[in-house]
């Protein structure tokens, strides 16, 4: 089927091809990488755009022995494919299938793991390193997204590299966005072109000051002011990245084999930290992904031939009732602004973008800064909403202690994503949020059973006036009737939803219908159970809950969080300091290890956190 | 005693001066804060550099109405004289009196509490961006200095600052070195001079340059690359901060107050975003601390004539004991590398630094980059140990999951100043440690009974071949003789001290040695009390912990931690798991809230957790 493709199952097997065979194997790649995350669903967009370099990398560079660091690894496809998984490729984000993201257990190519942003210069400048002290002259070699060097973490590592002199490679993968739209002085100042009246202009001013400049030692740093202020306009990424150190290569046609083939040979043989800016495009070769990218950047199974998905079926995500919901809120209230790291698709606030973009902050992969960001604001009497999905709130853990929480600052984090995300896999679950926030004295956290209350949790956040944190999960919603008016919950109140006498099942979240229809199938199997949607995880209805354990006692939590200081464990704590070690607890929810990748509906069975699995370990706890 | 500075009680007061009587005043500052700080100890250097600074801020802006956010707080005590808090200064960072760092409930003045670096620019701009959508004039001002702006937080939010064209002022404070030695290639640059050399090669080469400029239209890109490789050594902090959307202003003379109050009166009448570069001298005025500044960073009391402090009294400290220990084990091993984040004194790894400076690597305030670095390190074979301040490591949480547990690298993670810290107050007690980190599948987390245990832990966690983490206290160990070979613990093997009959006291880290007190004192009283050193949070001893609990029915957890998903409540869910709820179990630690600053002694006196406070605890638990 593929002439040169077929062939290809090392990057031993690619160097055996003639340089300009290439372009040919990069149009086969395509189309296979069209074909397959068509009926498999994955990144479209940026590994279309990545193909040429990701051949000329292992082309030029002798991995494993040479480093190649994906970041993010939205964009590594084409180099899974070049490394021995063409024909397990079509398993890709399926169930006990290869990841969607680079990874060290899945082949020796993947020098290290990513999902997160911002990650790859780090870690490629350890790698380089290493080799330094081993004396090996092997290289190193960051690929890099511009959107992801908005991330603070990638100015770190610059910064730290272009000090060391080390054999470290940046390649600036540049598309001129990110996920969607990129953001940032820095952006726009890394896509800066160059025009003829710009060198005309230039060259004018340079020729009157150079006229003028002043003797040794007169002066100086008058002229110096001038001389900066005219040349301010010129300064290039290329000037930048060298005066932090770089060597710098570039702008380069990221599509053009022969000279990416012809650069990344002669860097192979240079020492010394070196960036590469090349410029690619975003869904490359496939017209309807060039033309709308932010749609093909995560696709679903589509039709290659028109480029249409599956139309979307059932209810309204719990994502898309959040940004009608703020939307709502916000048409009463100018005091509430949004601010999101990248993500307004992703998190529904483009809806609030457009119809308050005054009042609406993307601060690029940046959500250390967005958390603090938020908290002057709502320093100044602003109620910041700040919407990022729960896997990358981890990244502001000390922002919305040292920030937000410890000065009580009236912030509402938003957690999408929160729990099992499915086919993204261990790097993007968010299953860790209820153990990392629930210990930082002044926080509220709750979970919404439904999207009808996640529009009431919403309210009652932005109305808290305290740090106020609520996680929901990826997907649908249950398509429930929405009350016609939004309301404030009283902090710390969960409701009782099913009376039962043997055992209570205490849920969370997501966790509560699943607990409900656990409920209904166990009586059929003569256990009465009760049912308690918590609400809040912090603080717990100490009441509700310990009344519910006095008259069944026998307790079953269950979340979609870790069981390692979760919500389960919160309520063993109450227990415990209340003198009701009596009752009987059994905890379910993810247990000590990493969860892979897999449908929702496969991960929550495996697990038994689904009703079928709740209903089981009710079942045999009250029996035992 | 004071001509000016005794009538000035807020900044109205210091507006009452003429210009030209500021300079007189700073002396007065100066002399006050060697006065007091001589006294109660406190950050001295940076402060001593900052006082000319702060009183042209106060003196041409508008606190609160503009709002003046300064980075971590070194530097704000000229700030707090100035705003009220003259008479109390003397009690600051003592039990009950002052913050060492500006906070919101202290005073008006302080627009935003601080402690942990590089947070001022975000929370700058969001409190410029309030100013802006409420429609006053008023501006915000970021004072950050040049080590803090290595910490990519700043980076993110200067980017987004440049973009968003709001009234903020960033007030760069450079004195060419953080806490310690600044690292990285961009202080380098920031700091780079202008000599009379280089402006004539620049002459030389424009105007060769400019000779050839093409016609409009051809080549442009060649060109460009022939005057971007002859401007680039041109580029200067003024042009990349411009570049970025900043007007700029510098460098100015930090300590000349007639140029900065005429500097800072222009920019009050100034709209967008402005970045003023000012240069200071850390510990200007007081001959010890300019010549030896990092010496005066923190100081203890000390004598002003000679600049001696006390001698250091009693023990090892915990950090020297890691700082040896870390040699030591790296004389026989080069795959052993050390990564600290701008603390090589605070840390220890001084010692190593001066050793092996080709193992050593400061990332700068840049906890993230610092441990991807440590990750890539150890993807590559080897055995890197990155000792970083508890309360810091919170900034790396992401990390420590995505880059290192995620992928199971053999990282050590040494957490100092973990538990209370003392005087540095809320921002800096590593009290959540054990709750974040607990949670993580793959991480072994544990924690010294004394100084000697601390050195067999860190042989343990470098040869585990797995990631670690290690938590010590602040401050000096037991003085306990120092077994002469370093040795690996079994991982999860806690050890049992004393024997007990009526209950068990399971101690982790720095709680050990008064629970062996208070054990001791419960004699006496009638109660046998066992005591166990637990060694590890996780994996815990579990053989160990049922077997106490089996023999004496009754558990008492302490820990210098979070109750909140800390070790007491591991050891709850142990017991939970175990079908051991029979068993009685309190556990001690720190509640929550947050707990302010005082001494050591003073705040465990305080939260019942030292040795008395274990005894009455333990015998009302008893009894109960
Ligand atoms: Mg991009
Ligand atoms: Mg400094």
């Amino acid at each position: 089927m593929y002439t040169y493709l077929d062939k290809i199952n090392s990057p031993a097997d690619l160097k055996k091809l003639k340089p300009e065979q290439l372009p040919a194997l990069a149009e086969e790649v395509r189309r296979f990488l069209l074909e397959t995350v068509s009926t498999t669903g994955g990144h479209l967009g940026s590994n279309l755009g990545a193909v040429e370099l990701t051949i000329a990398l292992h082309y030029c560079f002798d991995s494993p022995q040479d480093k190649i660091v994906w970041d993010v690894g939205h964009q590594a496809y084409t180099h899974k494919i070049l490394t021995g998984r063409r024909e397990r490729f079509p398993t890709q984000r399926q169930y006990k299938g290869l990841s969607g993201f680079p990874k060290r257990c899945e082949s020796e190519h993947d020098a290290f793991g990513v999902g997160h942003s911002s990650t790859s210069i780090s870690a490629g400048l350890g790698m380089a390193v290493a080799c330094d002290l081993e004396g090996t002259k092997n290289h190193a070699i960051a690929v890099i997204g511009d959107g992801s060097l908005t991330g603070g973490m990638a100015f770190e590592a610059l910064n730290q590299a272009g000090h060391l002199k080390k054999n470290l490679v940046v390649v600036l993968n540049d598309n001129e966005m990110s996920i969607s739209k990129n953001v940032g002085a820095f952006s726009s100042f890394i896509s800066r072109k160059m025009t003829g009246r710009y060198f005309r202009d230039l060259k004018k001013e340079m020729q009157g000051l150079l006229r003028n400049i002043p003797a040794i030692g007169t002066d100086i740093l008058h002229f110096a002011r001038r001389a900066e202020n005219s040349l301010k306009g010129f300064l290039t990424p290329g000037s930048l990245f060298e005066a932090l150190g770089f060597d710098y290569l570039g702008p380069l046609d990221g599509h053009d084999l022969p000279q990416l083939v012809e650069v990344f040979n002669n860097i192979s043989q240079l020492d010394g930290p070196l960036l590469v800016h090349v410029m690619t495009t975003k869904g490359k070769g496939y017209k309807p992904a060039e033309e709308t990218p932010s749609k093909y950047h995560g696709v679903g199974v589509f039709d290659v031939a028109t480029g249409k998905g599956a139309p979307k079926a059932g209810s309204k995500s719990y994502t898309d009732v959040f940004g009608e919901t703020i939307v709502q809120l916000a048409e009463q209230d100018p005091k509430i602004v949004a601010i999101t790291a990248a993500m307004p698709d992703g998190t529904g606030l483009n809806r609030f973008a457009e119809r308050f973009p005054k009042r609406f902050f993307d601060v690029g992969i940046a959500e250390q800064h967005g958390m603090a960001f938020a908290a002057g604001l709502a320093a100044d009497g602003f109620r910041p909403v700040t919407a990022i999905y729960s896997t990358f709130v981890q990244r502001a853990y000390d922002q919305v202690f040292h920030d937000i929480c410890l000065q009580n600052l009236p912030v509402t984090i938003a957690m999408d994503r929160a729990g099992l995300v499915g086919d993204d896999g261990p790097t993007h679950h968010g299953v860790f949020d209820l153990s990392y926030l629930r210990h930082l004295p002044g926080m509220t956290l709750m979970a919404p059973k439904d999207e009808n209350e996640l529009r009431h949790m919403l309210k009652t956040a932005v109305y808290s006036g305290a740090p106020m944190a609520m996680r929901y999960p990826r997907g649908a919603g249950y398509g429930v009737e929405m009350d016609s008016e939004l309301k404030s919950l009283e902090i710390g109140k969960g409701e009782l939803l099913v009376e039962g006498n043997d055992v209570c099942i205490v849920a969370i979240g997501s966790t509560v219908y699943p607990a409900l229809q656990a409920a209904e199938a166990l009586k059929g199997r003569g256990i009465s159970a009760g049912v308690i949607n918590a609400r809040f995880v912090k603080p717990l209805d100490a009441n509700l809950i310990l009344s519910a354990a006095g008259q069944t006692g026998r307790i079953v939590t269950v979340e979609e969080n870790a069981l390692q200081g979760g919500f389960g464990s919160a309520v063993l704590e109450l227990l415990f300091d209340n003198g009701r070690q009596d009752v009987k607890i059994k905890r379910l929810g993810i247990p000590d290890h990493y969860v892979e990748h897999g449908s929702q509906a496969q991960l929550r069975k495996d697990l038994g956190i689904d009703a079928e699995g709740i209903a089981a370990a009710v079942e045999g706890f009250v029996k035992s």
